[in-house]
């Protein structure tokens, strides 16, 4: 092959690479999720990432963008979280037009004790696949493909006064 | 930071930066698919997958594995392309008891002349935001992580004379 031949063939694998990742991951982690009480990953996403902040709560917007989500989709999810008692939306005291997202204790409990095992054993499973190397090198290719995703992406705005928004415990 | 709490950190934000992806970049797809008559991303993968034969048309299993698809799903979105004339399905003329999937004139011309370009658009913006390297490494890391996912990963067996699994033209 020509150098060119082999550039467009390596360029075309990893996106059918990239392609393939998105199809399959998720309905993996779902399922995963869902055999320990949160229904999906998403919704055990958004508690996780409560769960990761030391106050247990997080203002919607940032929380929104701290899990890759519109404020619509999270809404939603809020809304049957809630019904579930495991959140609360609450006003923000720093600002009164905001809202916080609250973990509540059975919140917390579920986060601790349930879905972790599983999703945890999945992403040691696949992330053992991966040198040390190959997993620098993930995060440093997930980040520049990101950017060019979203170019406002950035480590979220919070209400509350401690925020680690790239540490979620996922 | 330690060596081992530096690993933690690595790969914490790896994953997180895998997860961000999977959410983040199919509903970009399928808003690039949807400018340009393919309803969604899945749908143009699989006529863009036909296309990419020589014969234009697959054993509707092969087809599923190509594109990382549930029979059930492969049918339901055939049912829907081959409604818009697209597509259709007819007998494996080797196998009798196998259907092979047929891109039509229209689907061809919709391959050739729509969607295209603006989803190759996407993908020249995204893998032009990586060096070479980084998307030689993309490709293994995705090979590695899609062997963890599914071990039963192959290149599929088809029907038609010609095969080539890997090269679909996405």
């Amino acid at each position: 092959m020509s150098d060119e031949t082999e550039v467009t063939a390596g360029a075309r694998e990893a996106w059918l690479g990239l392609i393939a990742l998105t199809q399959l991951l998720p309905p993996l982690l779902d399922s995963e999720a869902s055999r320990e009480s949160a229904s999906n990953h998403y919704e055990y996403f958004v508690l996780s990432r409560l769960a990761d902040e030391p106050t247990h709560r997080m203002r919607l917007s940032a929380l929104a963008a701290a899990t890759n989500a519109s404020m619509s989709r999270l809404s939603h999810v809020m809304t049957r979280l809630e019904g579930r008692g495991l959140v609360a939306r609450v006003p923000c005291e720093e600002d009164g037009r905001a809202t916080n997202a609250v973990l509540t204790e059975d919140g917390a409990k579920l986060v601790a004790t349930a879905a972790p095992g599983h999703l945890e054993a999945v992403r040691e499973r696949l992330l053992s696949a991966l040198t040390a190397s190959q997993i620098a090198q993930l995060g440093e290719i997930s980040t520049a493909l990101l950017g060019v995703i979203d170019p406002s992406r950035r480590p979220s705005d919070a209400c509350t006064p401690i925020v680690a928004a790239a540490s979620a415990a996922v």
